[in-house]
């Protein structure tokens, strides 16, 4: 894909991406899949008029977690790009990262010491409530706040789960990813010693070992959560920006942390808005309009219905984007591009490995082919099958950013 | 594709694959090929509520031989592993291969010596028949068991055909597939000497040159074939087996030694089991039901039908699969494959490279979009036109047994 950069070009022409979490779905309501079940006239129009086809997030079979997924449909091949745990997890709960930060995903947990040492007797301090969590967290953060150069910065998560970053003050290298995680992944067992390879990496994990101590000294009162495990150190990985890659000046318009995170990675500028539902993001991107080339609408809620299983709320949240359309289309975008990261069907009420819908409306399309956005009429439509990272060459084609290869 | 590896889970599922052989087809018969001209009723229903596509067995327009038509639905890159000449020989042949022994593909030829040097004038000996080979191969076994540290096995094949296996009391390494074929591939011309690099494989050259000498020898009365070429010397390739790769406790049902010997290549058990007929492997299948968790179902009469150009077999075998497809669907598989290894069009008499129909039946499919398993209606399907090496993350994907990729 090296020879892409080699064809940008410049040019006003403006693209939005529109992704809607986990629309792809498998037959459930009288054979119907949530998108064939709903009534989407808007989107009936457009699809009648747009190219369509199908994207495979990662590779046939693979289900793709919302990392991975998402970078699909940025262009960056997922298979070739590796985000660590700690740093999806930080992500996920809304910290900003930085080239200086560890981050570590972490686990209260309960030990209990025989003869002096310690023994995990439960892995997720019995899931205590987030409440909880927030309590010990808040507790953590006042009465220790760096270790050495390092400043610790601490974020609850749900249940049992949190995150600490350790912020240094010079640049972090991949080499900490080495550090192994102190979680003996079994009850009976004494929490494992971290360790890493290289100079940078073993200062890091003896930091981490003194923060385990630390923790488990603060918490030694607690009964459940009295000790905390450590998992996936790692960094922001580097990669190269929306701009670097594509020449685009390029927006994010999201509600939920993770996708604010994972857009900024690839170095969209993220828009803080007021509200949570598609109709403010739609607000937000009339209100944006003039300042960006390219447009990340998230829209989360198909995801979270189909992770719950409720096809009805499903098919809401699809009708409700439908009437919504005519705002978007008002825009008069170069191109509209109207996808899904990956599918979440109500029957497996988690991400699958089937393939996603794709529409790509622009003036250079065959269109025709196909009456609906559905999965099956997509099958039909003239961009076939293929892999997520291969969307964005096609969005910047369709919008006139790419010169001829070769004479 | 070592992701795969990492997000293989545990489960009960089962999984079925049946290869009719060179099922893939062209039109010959009103305009029909013999999937769509046979009558298939079981198949029809089945096909409609299952995903359909296309499999390229190695790559676009290239006609893959048994061997990596086997390994691509197997899930290994045909193009990436080399199953020597002599191996795929001995296979077919129904040999054993052990990690200690060289396979070569032997042709008898005939021989005049023009001023004390050998003169190939036959590189086939006038293709003696299989009973004349017979002879001479259970006369050439009476009379030579060993050359230096290397057993002699020796196994006729049809007509000049025939193999012969150099086994050592010690591992061969793939060095002896440096050594060149002793055929000259032209008359009027010398042998060649086998020559080999590396230590192991000049000592092997050094036998394989005395064996000619020796049979030579041997067979210096005969008026035909007094002489053995000698060409692909191999080793068995190291592969994955199916349980490192995939988790997959794997048997193969199959009657011919070709299939049995590609199928052990990949650590599949083979079923021993009386008769030759589809009947009969279902029979197996249904015996063999709780014991596996894969189980390969290699049906041959296909392939045979499409290699004489006898489309009327070809429909008679599809319709005896179809009558007997019932008996499979009763013992109600996780996932139901059906495919071919490749085509075997009637109007070539050969393989070819056409893109082979594949249907998966489970519960997680979006179904409905084609009504019938035939090569026209396949391309309607949800899983599009893919690698034969991606069937197994199919597979594996709509059996439950993938993990996420990624958070």
């Amino acid at each position: 894909m090296e020879i892409l950069k080699t064809l940008i070009k410049k040019s006003d022409t403006k693209i939005v991406l529109i992704v809607l979490d986990g629309v792809g779905d498998l037959p459930l309501k009288n054979g119907k899949t949530p998108l064939e079940y709903a009534n989407t006239p808007n989107l009936n129009n457009l699809a009648k008029k747009s190219a369509l086809g199908l994207h495979i997030p990662v590779d046939l079979g693979i289900t793709p977690g919302s990392g991975p997924a998402h970078l699909g449909i940025f262009g960056y091949e997922p298979l070739k790009i590796n985000i660590g745990r700690g740093v999806l997890e930080a992500l996920g709960l809304g910290l900003e990262l930085r080239e200086t930060d560890v981050a570590v995903r972490g686990n209260f947990a309960t030990i209990k010491y025989e003869k002096g040492i310690p023994i995990v007797i439960d892995r997720r301090a019995g899931r205590i409530s987030t409440e909880e969590n927030k309590r010990l967290i808040k507790y953590l953060s006042q009465n220790f706040s760096s270790i050495e150069d390092a400043q610790i910065i601490l974020r609850s998560g749900m249940e049992h789960r949190f995150v600490v970053i350790f912020r240094f003050p010079y640049q972090i290298s991949y080499e900490v990813e080495t550090i192994n995680d102190t979680d003996p992944q079994a009850v009976g067992k004494p929490p494992l010693k971290p360790y890493g390879k290289g100079k940078m990496a073993e200062k890091v994990a003896k930091i981490a070992e003194i923060f385990c101590e630390k923790v488990a000294e603060l918490l030694k009162n607690e009964s459940k959560a009295n000790y905390a495990l450590l998992r996936g150190f790692s960094v922001k990985p580097k990669l190269e920006t929306f701009e670097e890659k594509f020449g685009l000046k390029a927006c994010c318009i999201a509600t939920y942390p993770m996708y604010k995170g994972l857009a900024s990675l690839v170095g969209m500028k993220l828009i803080e808005f007021e509200g949570m539902n598609i109709k403010d993001e739609i607000e937000t991107l009339k209100f944006q309009w003039n300042n960006f080339d390219f447009f990340f609408v998230h829209i989360k809620k198909t995801d979270s219905a189909g992770e719950d299983g409720n096809f009805e709320m499903k098919v809401k949240i699809i009708e409700e984007f439908d009437m919504l359309l005519p705002e978007i289309l008002s825009l008069n975008p170069s191109v509209l591009c109207i996808t899904g990261d990956h599918s979440t069907p109500c029957i497996l009420k988690s991400h699958s490995w089937h393939p996603v819908p794709v529409l790509i409306n622009s003036s250079y399309v065959l269109g025709n082919t196909s009456e609906r956005f559905t999965e099956r009429e997509a099958l039909k439509g003239e961009l076939g099958i293929f892999y997520a990272y291969k969307l964005m060459p096609l969005l910047l084609a369709h919008a006139q950013r790419l010169k001829k290869y070769g004479a």
